[in-house]
């Protein structure tokens, strides 16, 4: 008898923002491994009697290799059970899913994945702007910026990302923003770009702040606080986006 | 009194894929604008009474202007009602709320955004591919390809579209796309890049195409059919997405 794993995406963090798909997969799942503990509300969604595993950086000990995550869904998933593998925001998106897909798929185990909702469309929307716009911001691009060591992947497309016309979000960004900045007006982006830097996106400490790249960068520099933030700049970063 | 509108998300069409939140907005809703006749599963969430109002392209008649749209939006908020303007996917990804916002505040009503799946993530999920992968597709970026004439818009950015490390979501782009390919093969885009086309995706009668940049633009100059599509390109297009 062979289970079957759920990717399911979490969304930013408010149970209000899972996907109705989601809320049933929670609803159903015998395991549920997760990474975060701010899941607190989601992971009330289970029923009494499922097993909530937590393989993240952020329970308060250290984090398993991600090998490990990998043989305990696979071994989850072989006892029969009903599996929900949670990631936060959209699970496509930066949540690594690679490594656990291919161990399902040596093992033989079936495997869903449920969309979600993205960190970067909950902070603009708790933001009240678009993330495009015709003629202003016609193209949006997501990329991570912190590698395996948390300093500045190599191999960034720098004449893309200093694109004037485009929203860009930098998910994992806090720590290596100052350095980006350096890069991105070397590749002629204007200092003055705005910029935006969302903390707990749709949790009750949610904080939005707002500037350039320029002071977001020197707030970064001296100020970073210890929550993950998500950065936002290009044309519509500034505020109400429309005018 | 002033009534408050809502700018929904509908994610891609399945229901399912709805946000709990959008679940809630729509059933407190006096008033639904809409866009398109594919939303019958959703519009249904509705009580009995809602005015459900399609202003979108899809309805079988001609399509009222932007400026009706908006209009329209400020009446009905002005009754005091509380509206929900519809949008599909990610209300903020290629939804034009600009025009609709600027008309909202300049008649002082209040306005939330709730965030979505964006068609993007349901189409990732649906060929069970991430949209990201550490080192070989490291930024996702989002274009739309077609401007108000059905053409390729000006001013596209495409040495950045034509990066081999990234994915790119094509929205609108089942016409424009043999153009598109062209310049990016000029630009240095290789013509086995995998690609793939998802339409009506989380729909019943969802399909799924997979082949390459070129293989796709050549299917595409004899045959496109009726329905919107999107595409996706890039390394992890191609299939399993893993390896």
């Amino acid at each position: 008898m062979t289970g079957f794993v759920h990717f399911v995406s979490a969304g930013p963090g408010d149970a209000d923002l899972l996907t109705v798909r989601a809320v049933k997969c929670l609803q159903a799942a015998d395991a549920v491994l997760f990474d975060d503990l701010s899941a607190g509300p989601i992971l009330a969604l289970v029923r009494p009697g499922t097993d909530l595993v937590g393989v993240g950086k952020r329970a308060g000990r250290a984090s398993p290799r991600q090998d490990h995550v990998s043989k305990l869904l696979v071994d989850y998933a072989l006892t029969g059970a009903r599996v929900v593998r949670l990631k936060s925001g959209d699970a496509g998106i930066f949540g690594r899913l690679e490594e656990e897909i291919t161990a399902l798929t040596a093992a033989g185990v079936a495997f869903d994945i449920v969309p979600g909702v993205t960190s970067a469309a909950a902070a603009a929307a708790a933001a009240g702007i678009p993330l495009t716009r015709r003629l202003q911001a016609q193209r949006l691009q997501f990329i991570t910026a912190a590698d395996v060591t948390g300093q500045l992947p190599p191999g960034l497309n720098l004449p893309a990302l200093a694109d004037p016309q485009a929203t860009t979000v930098v998910f994992m960004g806090k720590r290596t923003f100052p350095a980006l900045v350096q890069a991105l007006l070397a590749h002629g982006l204007s200092p003055a770009t705005p910029a935006m830097l969302a903390e707990s996106v749709s949790q009750p400490e949610q904080t939005l702040w707002r500037g350039t790249i320029m002071s977001l960068s020197a707030m970064l520099e001296t100020e970073r606080g210890p929550l993950p933030g998500l950065i936002i700049y290009g044309p519509l970063a500034g505020g109400g986006g429309v005018g």
